[in-house]
């Protein structure tokens, strides 16, 4: 990758480009790595002054600076700054990067993975070790389904969705009727699920297939480990899940939500698009949480400014 | 499946069938479906006048409704009353209808599953791609062992056992020893695990194995996904677990308990028959739970009264 | 294993053996058990007086009994003594017997696993039936890989670390930059895992890889079933992590920490040395806990001297 590379891909392609000279245009970057790792042929990112003087320390060939920082001038001088490329956001930059290395990567269905007969598998699909896909999923182009996943029949995949090792798409819901007798019957759990483009989904995750209708997961979705998503639930666009949260049935999720680790949602609970949820938040069975950029935390969960008047004014008592 | 078949799974054999005329009796159903996706051959069913309503407007060849309800007497006029059947409860009704079709299942054992030698694989027995049952375990009939399962072998399963993907029984628990140096000794993990029969498992859901003795699930129990039960714990029958729940070794379960998402149980507690813990409650190592249908909540768990009463007090001191 | 054995692995060689006379000490036990599936082949331990007298009832060949115990005078009589043998600490022998026991497993690579060729694997080492290493993987000596493990290339691994089933080690951790139309593009996860020797790692459970730098695990850290370990996380020596913990990126944990069931800790926490954290605590992101042997509670974690004072103000509100 080059520095024309870099600058076609950040959509600079007639700027002038920091402070790299001309003649350095021309070298062919192989790899993006951390300050320790790095030698003349990685990328690096900083962000300010602290982190770019561990930059300079480094091997790196190149460094990705903010374009407008109050850097030290005495950094930015001529005798370093022929590593330097001062772009719009570092940190971007450096991730728009890994992707543009990532498509290199070649497809590769593993000899050991089960595809079914009745799957439709997209092109530059790869497929791991162990995975199994089972008759009637549909996956897009371009995803990456790791070694051991388990994917039903019932799913579907848009187009470059990462599956991580363990996850498992597809099984049925967590829905049953009461006898009288005490014990329960399952409620038909023959639904789908239908997951959007760009989607990323954990190691160990488990996302249930709706019982009659379907579970959805948006485009664009990141979704951590060991996550449980319940059968017939709606998550938006750009939601993050972090790890181990766990959202009961029929539960909808609002675009660019962030639930933070170990938050847990009780059944038909609605979250509105970009409402963000502290840590281990819990929202009971049906209730709402509404305001786009709003932090909420606590069981049940409440705006963050009460959350904390909370535990103050219950500190204070002992 | 026909209206007789239906009459005779439900018990009404003699009965008048509610408002399905004579003539439909020999009319086949051949699905189950919701709303939006039925068609002359799918079954679906309405709880009250509501839902009656969109269930008319479908193309559902027949409607399971309740006897008694106050539907609309419109509704359920000669017009439309065709189609629908009149049940004791529908949603049950449903259900069993649902359990009723999965008899046509065909078994199967998946060529990609490793069964040890010395596995006893009861009849009607499917096993899926990548799962994986290790030499001892004893497998009752009519079980489903969905892909990528693990089942060591000191398992015991009784009869229509149903086990999701990913699911890991019979794993060693985590019981150690400190020496004096800080570090620690693993006690022995030998024992085995008993699940009766009817007992249905969550995709990534963890039971281990008995240090010395055995960990036990009994008939009818539920589980669901990513759930976690430690060594040595007894959990009743019918009892409902949902998902990311964990409970410690040594914990006892009574009959017929409900533990909602994300509920934590210590070591060696006691939760009595029927009691209901809410959504990331918490019980302390070896405290007791007691009181059939009653609602605890929280963290440590107290009666749902006493939770909400606590939570308004603190509320009232902002 | 002979008395003569368990002598040599306490490190009691001249000593006297407590109660067993000398012509036990050819006598071969062949097993571990408990008072209920003790036969006389069988080794049994005993704490006190009260489980003295259940062992006393069994067919256990030999009772480890505690060296300076109160125990009742009748049960060290002659007729009986012949059975017990006195040590520092039954318990801990008993674990230690076990631990001698497992010498004598053969070690196996089941064929169905998937061992890339890229692979280091030491000697001794097991490789269960379905289990997954990816290329660049190195696996030290006396490694026990349950099945249907999942271990990415970018790990590596001391002597004698067990691994459950269903365990995924390596995945990519959970890292997005944010654009500004609220897509997210996935900050680099090329980084790498450390796992230390004697480390054991439960069933289902996630260790993420570094995103440039390493995850790191202590020696001897036991870690149960279905925890979460995020990316750049180091972990210390001894540290004990009960199931479904969630450890968030970039924190740190001293040695002999001790993590309860459910507990989480955000991002950049720091968790001293000795710190015990009771289940279902959290931590917010950046927070440091310390004090070797301090017992924390609730969320957000205080000493729970602090915790419990705060359950009981609040209840003396009601």
């Amino acid at each position: 990758m080059t520095v024309a590379d870099i600058r076609a891909l950040l959509g600079m392609p007639g700027e002038e480009i920091g402070t790299v000279p001309g003649k350095a245009t021309g070298k062919a970057f192989l790899r993006l790595a951390g300050y320790a790792d790095a030698d003349r042929e990685s990328i690096v990112f900083a962000q300010g002054s602290a982190e770019l003087a561990e930059a300079l320390k480094s091997d790196a060939g190149l460094i990705l600076v903010p374009r407008d920082a109050a850097l030290d001038a005495a950094q930015v001088s001529s005798a370093v700054n022929e590593r330097m490329m001062a772009v719009d956001h570092p940190k971007l930059a450096f991730a728009l990067v890994g992707q543009w290395f990532e498509r290199f990567r070649q497809a590769e269905v593993h000899p050991s993975a089960t595809i079914a007969t009745d799957v439709a598998l997209g092109k530059n699909t790869s497929v791991g070790a162990g995975a199994v896909i089972e008759d009637g999923a549909v996956l897009g182009e371009g995803c990456v389904i790791a070694s051991n996943v388990t994917i039903y029949g019932c799913v579907r995949l848009g187009d470059r969705v990462v599956v991580q090792a363990g996850a498992v798409l597809g099984a049925m819901g967590f829905g049953y009727v009461r006898r009288q007798d005490g014990s329960h019957v399952r409620f038909p759990q023959q639904g789908t699920v239908r997951i959007g483009s760009d989607v990323e989904i954990g190691a160990n995750t488990t996302i249930d297939r709706g019982a009659l209708g379907e579970t959805v997961i948006g485009d664009g979705t990141k979704i951590d480990n060991l996550v449980h998503i319940g059968h017939n639930c709606v998550v938006g666009k750009n939601v993050l899940i972090a790890a181990q949260v766990g959202i009961s049935g029929s539960t909808v999720i609002g675009d660019g939500a962030v639930l933070a680790g170990q938050v847990g949602l009780g059944d038909h609970v609605n979250i509105g698009p970009g409402v963000v949820l502290g840590g281990q938040g819990g929202v009971f069975p049906g209730k709402t949480l509404a305001g786009a950029g709003e932090l909420f935390a606590g069981t049940p969960a409440e705006p963050v400014k009460d959350y904390l008047r909370g535990l103050a004014r219950v500190r204070r008592l002992k």
